[in-house]
This record gives C-alpha cells, structure tokens and sequence, in this order.
C-alpha cells in the first residue's frame, strides 16, 4: 500500500488507512534505534529545510534527529536569524526553498493554516510542525502510536485529554486521529478552555477530573501554555493544579494500568506532578523516542512518493 | 583549464576566460539537480565554515546547501550566538578558522574588503559573500549564469540595472561582470543613487527609466535597501515605485522577450510589481536555483586547486 | 588498554593513565588532518547534541568539527534559540535527549555540577565542554596535548599559569593534570585572584611575574574575565597589563624556548602583547588543531566503551 498524500499538513483529512499505514511503518524505524548503527540512506541526496517561526527545540531536534538518521541534507532556519529581518514575505521565502530544489520543507508557525497555504503554491512536500492553534500532526501520530505499541489496540480505548482543550494544536489533531481510529475521546478542563459545545459523536466533555478519568485507559495531560494566553482564562495556576493537576491523588480511583502522557515541555508540579511525571504510568520519554521513529516514517512515505513520481517523469 | 584562484574575492580581479569557466562548471551541477538523489563527492572530507557577519537567509542557505550537496563538513557561525559577544576580534576568529583546518570559509562582512583582508593572512580559501558596498561575486555570477543560459550569450545584450546602484555590492559586482563578457550596462535611477560620474566606457547613465528600457534585452532590479540608509537619498518610497518601479506600465514599451531579475529579497510593490515578479518575463526564482550550482562550481574549482596543491606538497 | 569511563566530566577524576590515553590516541587523528579528506567513520550512525548554555564560539565549532570529522550526526542547541524559552528544566531537556537516543551530550553551563549531575541520571555519554568555575577538561587536554608534542614530555616541566586562577575552570582542570603529570604548577596574578591558600605540594603561588617565569618551560596565559567579574578584583585594565601582562619586557629574562600559550579568545594588549601572540615561542594557533585531535580522541574512546557495552548485551 502506498501513502497517497504529498503532503503532511493535518490529521483531519488522512483516512484510518493512511494513519496505519504511517504507525506500521514507523516500527522498523524504532527499532534501528537500538542498534549500534542508527543510520538508514532513505533520503541521501535529499534536502530538507526546517523553517520554524516559532521557537522550538523538542520538535525542531526530533525532525532534525529524525532527517539525518535518513541521510537528508538538512538546513535549519528560524526566525530570529533569518532575513524575516529584511521584510521577505512567507511566500517568497518558501518560492525561494523551493527554487533551491528542497524536497522536504517542514514547517512551524504561529498563524493556522500556513503549511497548508505553501503546499498550495509550491512544489517540494510540506510538513506541518505544528501551526497556530490548529494542528500539530507528528505529534498526533506519536501520541498513537505510543498507544498502540503499549495497549495493543487504539479501537475501544477511552482516551481522556485534560488541559487547555481550545487553543491546543495538539489537541485537536489527537482528537480527529483517535475518532478514525475508533477510541472514545474524552476531554476536561475548566469550561473556559473545554466548551460544552466540544461534546459529539464520540467525544465527552468532563469538567470533574474524578469522573473524566473513570475507567479511563490513556490520560494525555496538556502543557497549560501560560506564554499564549492573554486573558487569564482560569482563576490561577494554584486552582488550575488543584482542580486539573494530575497527581498521585487525582489518579487514586484511576485504571491501575492508565498510561500517563504528555507532549512537553512539562510544567512540573501545575499539570502534572513530579511523582506521576517519574512513575510507572508513564510513557512521556517513550514518546519523545516513538516521535523520531514517525517522523522518519512521515519523511520516508513522502520521499517514497517523489520516486514514484520521478519514475513516471522519466517514461 | 585550471581555475588559478585561491580565493573568490571579486570580479574585478577575475578574467573573461574565469568567469566563463565558472559558469560552464555551473551546468553539470544544475543538471543534477533533477536528479532524485542530488549529491556529489566533491568536498567530501572538507571543512567549510559559514562565517555571517550580517543576517542573511537566501546567501546563507544557498551556500549551506551548496556545501551539502558537495559532501562537505558545514560549520555555520552567526555574529549574534558567536564570541564576538566576547570581544575576539575578526582576524582571531578566522586564525582560529585556519588553525581548526578549515578548508574554505564563506564570509559575509558589512564592511568592504574584509574578505581581501582576510585572504592574506590565511591559508584556508576565503569565498566573499557580500563585503558591504564592495562586491557580491557569487551574486553577479549567478545573474551571469542565468543570462547566458536564457539568451544563449551576454556579448552585445544590453543589460540595465535599476535602483540604488551607488550602494549596490550586487551592482558593483554584476557591472564587472558584464563588462567583462562585453554586453553594454545600462543604469538606471535618481542621480543622488546613480550619479553621472559613473557613465564611462561601456556604460551608460539614465535617469528616465522608459528611455533606459528601450531595447534592453535584460532589466536587473535591486532591492530598495531600506534598512541601510541612514538618509533619504529619494523623495519617498510612493515615489521612487512612480519613477523607477517595474511594473507592466513601465514595461509597455519594452522588448517582449526582456528578462526580468531580481536578487531578492524582493519589496513587492515598492521597487517590482506582483505582476512581473511573477510574470512570464520573470527569472527570479531560476536565479535562485542557480545560485546553487553557481556556488557548488566556485566551490569544486576551488577545492580541485587545493587537490592539486597537495600533490604536488607530496612529491 | 581502554578508557573506563563512560563520561568526560572532569580532569580532577582521571587516572595518568587515562589522560595518556587520551593524549596518545588523539597523535593520529591530528596526523589526519594533513590529508586532503580528513574524515573517518567512527560515529557514523551516532548523534551527538552540542547542549549549549553560555555562548560560545571556539569550543562549540571545535567540537562539531571533532563530531563531523568522525561522521557523527550532529545536532546543536544554543540556549537563545531554545525551548528553554518555554521554561523547561534542564533534567527534562537532557531526559528528551536521552529518549531522543542521543549518544553523547556535550554540554556547556554556567553552573558548576552540572554535568556530574546529568551523568547520574541519563544513559547517554556525557561531555563537560565547560561548567561554571569548575572545569573544562577538554581544554587541559589539548594544552596537555600541546605541551607534550613541543616538550616531548610533561613530567619534570616548570608550567606557569597567569592570570584570574580564582574563577578559571581552564586552571583547574589544568592544574589537576599537570599535576598529575608530574609538572611543577606555577600560579602567577594578583593575591585576590591567586591566594596563598593555593599553594600546596606541587603547587607555587607567586604574586611578582618576574620570579614566577625564571626558568618557567611553559606559561599559559587566562583569559581575563571582564564580563564575568562583577566586582573589580584588580585595580584596573591598565594596573593588570602593566604587572601580569606577558610582553617582551616580561619574557625578557624567561628561557629562550618557553612556550607561551593561551586558551583564546584574548584580550590582545591586556593580558598579552600582540609581539608575543604572534611570536615565535606562541604555540596558541596549535593549540586549536589540537583541541579538535584531543576531541576527536575522547570521542573516540567513549564511542569505543559503548561498542565494548553493546557487545556485552548481545552476549
């Protein structure tokens, strides 16, 4: 089977298909980890351009990681040292990458929609590290793949997202991914940040943590962004960790066996506490490690399209 | 035919016969760019070292890829993250640059003639990325390059620039070149940016932009260089767009077939249209992929005098 | 024989034998520097993180040069451009390193321990490229490096070290091997910066330059320090150069072939005169090839363990 997309740009438009198809093919990929040699020449001759207008060093060293164990040619841009200076507009900046032959351009922003704004108007793949607040893809399919390497299944899951549900990327693409592959979503948070009018087919909105993680088999906790938010949007941080921090106490009634996640940076001691962040329950390293093998396996599906493309070029 | 530099420190100093090796080296290297795996072993083992004393991301990246592509060791070093926070001065840093066995080191310096400065007291191969008002050889090269291969030859073409020519590294370096190659240079804009003084043999002077159109058969464009001047050297910006702006009024009475350049970055609306930045005339973003092979054949040709150096240390 | 240890952290725990290993294995890497490829395939496959704290421009560059020399995939994060933005904590971001399966982590802080204390808690190689006032190991290496392939030899050789010893972690680590090497440690400066509490077996405290370089074979000149000194330990710029400033009226009386090094960047006509920096007993541009030999070496050595390590597993 083939992944028919040329780019990554969002969760919501991707078929269950092509979901499992990146998740199984990510497993090769983390298995070379363990081996002495962690290098595949999947995208020799290749270059990729890491564009991120906003600051990142998770994300932009797991794409990075992920891009040279390929063998890509790999050049970072960011903002703060970029001719953004000298007033470029995005779109001749990506004409420009593009101009360059960058096969690969993966891409953050601030503004929604950008990634998908480029991949209109050029010709190299696009790969959405996350734009404004709504979608963060990569981090979606490692979220389900770390759920599915440790239940065995997503199917039938119930799975409770807890934190600022409203101006989550990461949210939202963790939602539209779990939907298509069948688990029950669940979400809490104060009403401010998780709407009732969130509640539909398949999803539930909680705002009693206690009653939220009832049988709950996966908790994904949010980062609470205080850098994003103007208006405080919840009473303070002391009432925030009291009502929705996840902690030994919070989890006491829990599945003895729920997965504890979390996409970092961690705010340890608001949303999550430093006892469950370390303990048993917890899979947030797994997942900075499942984050490179889906991102190898997003580069590798999208450059084995460019082939197939070429070939056909060439006849 | 050998390239005899050591260093790619301006055109000036360049001869006819190497400027017009440069640019044939350029083709392989282009054509390889439709190649799926874009890579040759050229710097394989090599050190170069991306010196930017000011921001750039266009030179920079291109550069960077350039290397890549050649197999090169890259080292990129920025003013602002670098330790001339504390105090060491430039000749230190690149004695430090010879004395890591640095094989080339790509320099971007706002003042003039710092590359030549440099060039006598290292051993590592010194490639000008733009010296202040001085010159910008691999920017003329490139715009070279991309003439001669959409009009078959530079000798006899008239070739106008327009803009702030007085200011212009990018001019500067392009007039050389032109000369050089024998096509008659023809300039354009308001006399405080484009005095009389510079009409001489070869050249010649307008200040009416429909008459320096007239027959041209290549209009070069500069970048309003907003953030470099200190005084207004034109009335206003609204202004300058009216009286030297290329946009399709301007180009009414112009060749059909004139090609339109720009070094980018381009401000739209000021000194270009949308409608010819992205027009049928337009080579702007071809210029930008020649800017690669341009730089990877200054690259190979000074990495092959460095090859036959050594041999000859070796016998 | 093999190296031990699975960290650099410091001079201080390091056997003889240790740092001739190190010193030892690094004579062929520097031999490979005058090849025309100077590359080997020793971390291939392998990622190594530049953890950057404070700025730094020579022993960042170094190392990556070291890493990419032996093929490693190299990844660099300064803390300007950084998700520390984000306020995450130091353990966090070094635990996504090791989850990221970073194989070595060199980093640089401002607070002493800091790599001790990583080294506990990940399983990643951890290098100290400088922490706080405590030690810079690789630094003493090199300057080790250096002393033995001028001397032919360290035991026995007066070593005379100028300047802010208070606050230099390249001392320390300095004094620790030297010692250890079974050199005769000489501190030189002002008794604010030198105190007489210094003065141990092995070690001389001299406050009068002149006394301090009679028969001196080596004199290793600090850096002063003036953006890291909040409070003026010395009288003045002027007052420092004119007693601790090492100049030809200073090394009037010295041995005809002392060696004079520093560990750059310097203050040129501060703590050294520009005759002697560029003179003829001025070892300081060698010191940098051989900072990037002796890292090539520790590389090497750490890499080696984890092959010994893997293979143990496979068993």
């Amino acid at each position: 089977m083939n992944f028919t997309h040329k780019h990554l740009l969002d969760i919501e438009s991707l078929s269950r298909e092509d979901i499992e198809l990146i998740l199984d093919t990510a497993i090769p990929f983390k298995e070379m980890f363990t081996r002495s040699i962690k290098k595949a020449p999947t995208l020799r001759g290749k270059t990729v351009v890491n564009l991120f207008y906003e600051p990142s060093t998770r994300t932009r060293i797991s794409f990075e990681i992920a891009e040279k164990r390929l063998s890509a040619d790999v050049v970072n841009v960011q903002t703060s040292s970029s001719s953004v200076v000298k007033g470029e507009s995005l779109i001749d900046t990506v004409k420009t990458l593009e101009a360059m032959k960058a096969d690969i351009v993966v891409i953050r922003h601030s503004c929604a929609g950008v990634p998908l704004f480029l991949s209109k108007r050029v010709s190299a793949s696009i790969i959405n590290a996350g734009d404004g607040r709504h979608e963060h893809p990569t981090q979606a399919l490692l979220d389900l793949f770390t759920i599915k390497e440790k239940k065995g299944k997503i199917e039938g899951l119930k799975v409770l997202i807890v934190g600022d549900i409203l101006n989550s990327r990461v949210a939202r693409s963790n939602i539209f991914g779990l939907l298509k592959l069948g688990a029950e979503v669940r979400l809490a948070g104060p009403s401010t940040l998780v709407p009732e009018s969130f509640s539909k087919k398949g999803i539930k909105v909680f705002h009693r943590l206690e009653e939220a993680l009832e049988d709950a088999d996966v908790v994904n906790i949010l980062r609470i962004q205080l850098e994003r938010q103007k208006q405080k949007l919840f009473p303070s941080i002391r009432e925030y960790n009291h009502l929705y921090g996840i902690d030994e106490k919070s989890l006491k009634n829990a599945k003895s066996d729920i997965l504890v996640m979390h996409p970092g940076p961690m705010n340890r001691g608001i949303e999550i506490s430093d006892l469950i962040a370390d303990g048993a329950n917890s899979v947030i390293n797994e997942q900075v490690t499942n984050g490179i093998a889906v991102r190898m396996s997003v580069l590798y599906l999208l450059a084995a399209n460019m082939k197939s493309e070429s070939k056909e070029e060439e006849n």
